[in-house]
């Protein structure tokens, strides 16, 4: 199939590009480079069924100049600003990834009457009332904090993609995808996983937010492009949650870093940010019989592989 | 004040450039008519400091046209699909008028350090869970249910309208509007008042949807105009409701009319629409605090008003 990819520079961009040119598709990767790194793309130089565009899906233009490259089959929205960190610091843009661009995808599929997914977040159920979290909740987001501009803008992406949908018969998907680590993500991102093993690495103490009670669950990154595959080729049309429901507190996270790379950084505690979740966790039972998916790589196992790429990118620093 | 009103044809857009020229403001109207009407614009043909221009506020070129018809020091984006009907109909053109609209009326104000005022709504807070709904409620909305385009809209617009006050301390104000009725609701735009009011005086059976036990507060459009003049010129930044405390059930209400019009059109029951708010109630202990605001015109009184205007309108017929 011909697949266009946007946020193809991006952490999960990148991996669900190597595995779609693995599959024998051929794609088109776009990135706007705002948090998309070349770094996480340069292996693919020269490989053959891949081609990539700096472009901006926000653009006026770029609905014409995707359409002058297709035609595509399927159409997958990845471009966004996913660490706090960095949809603090880009908040209009990050508005601007959840609705212009959003549209845009949708209208290139539109077009070629391809197929289209989006990966839309967790953070759709806001600090969440219900636990684990079912598609089927709604949510507790607050429309007017600080991390609105994230939060709203993928409700608003959800909307649009069941507008399309409705209106058009477009066979669209929606990912809920949860916390998810592996290797090609940035070193300074902010979030727990890079954050912890860049502290542990470099022998400084771990940062821990609140008092390290809250949990998270964390999925590695090649279980959430096995399920965003199966995903893309489904007949379901309503968002489905993708993430791993084995739950872990902060607390116990740190721990077992340390225990991994057998440091003894002590941990330093700072206040809980506004609007920040203190559990999320997803129930998967609708990947698990919609899709037949659930993830396979143990955190001992993932963290392993994402320790190795961390030391790799800090030597050679 | 030089003032640039989107949405000027509909029905609270009217009355409030009605009320700014009052004032002895300039006011510069626009809508792009896709529910808007001439008609109730038609009074203020040759009005001195009126002027209006046909355009759509989610077009490429709407900021530099608009920025050439500046300065403004107050921009009002009102223009929004606001009845069910509507945006049910329009869904995609809805989801624009929260997204791109709001941003290309935000640009402006920008562009002009003007202050700026969107028309947000209390479908923000979805089917409600907490009664009445205070500011501080972060709502229950499906993100992808069938009135999602239009409540993920407002929800979207309310994020970007505080990212732009966050980033470039843009002076803004959300309203937060509960259900209103008065002279110029289209006679056929679904909602309960004209529904209830026009089958009334049509002698047809009257349609509650559901068993008429759900609840909603109805709010004289004269007291509304009065809260946002109040709203635009205040400090505060946060949504603020703005709407008539005074609950009434729809059975209520249905009964209330037939009184007044002295029928005897039965009732004719329809199922529910998909995630119709049971319950809908303000809290406007905010606005009282902050704007000195509450609604003074009565049920009786609005709605004696209200049938004589759609007498009116149905003699012209």
């Amino acid at each position: 199939m011909q697949v266009l990819l946007s946020g193809a520079a991006g952490f999960i961009g990148s991996h669900l590009v190597d595995r779609l040119l693995q599959d024998g598709h051929r794609v088109l990767g776009v990135d706007n480079f705002i948090t998309g790194d070349a770094v996480n793309l340069a292996h693919l130089t020269g490989a053959a069924n891949w081609s990539f565009v700096q472009a901006d899906a926000t653009s006026n233009d770029f609905v014409a100049r995707m359409t002058d490259l297709g035609p595509f089959d399927l159409v997958l929205h990845l471009a966004s600003l996913a660490s706090p960190k960095d949809y603090l610091a880009y908040p209009l843009e990050t508005l601007e990834s959840g609705s212009t661009a959003t549209r845009n995808m949708l209208e290139i599929a539109l077009r070629f009457e391809a197929r289209f997914l989006i990966t839309s977040t967790s953070e759709c159920y806001g600090d969440p009332l219900e636990h684990p979290q079912r598609e089927s909740y709604w949510g507790n987001v607050n429309p007017i904090g600080p991390r609105s501009c994230y939060d709203e803008s993928k409700r608003f992406a959800e909307a649009i993609t069941m507008a399309y949908h409705r209106k058009y018969g477009l066979r669209t998907n929606i990912a809920r995808i949860f916390n998810t680590y592996g290797p090609r993500m940035k070193l300074d991102d902010g979030r727990v996983v890079p954050a912890f093993l860049s502290q542990a690495l470099g022998a400084k103490p771990l940062t821990v937010f609140g008092d390290g009670t809250q949990t998270r669950s964390f999925c590695f990154v090649d279980d959430m492009v096995e399920g965003l595959c199966r995903l893309m080729l489904s007949d379901e049309r309503e968002p489905v949650n993708l993430g791993n429901p084995q739950e872990i507190t902060l607390l116990e996270f740190a721990e077992r870093i340390q225990r991994m790379l057998g440091t003894s950084s002590p941990l330093e505690f700072h206040p809980l940010p506004e609007n920040d979740p203190t559990r999320r966790q997803p129930d998967i039972s609708k990947a698990k019989r919609t899709l037949s998916w659930e993830p396979k790589v143990n955190l001992e196992s993932g963290l392993a592989t994402t320790v190795a790429y961390f030391q790799g990118r800090l030597a050679a620093h």
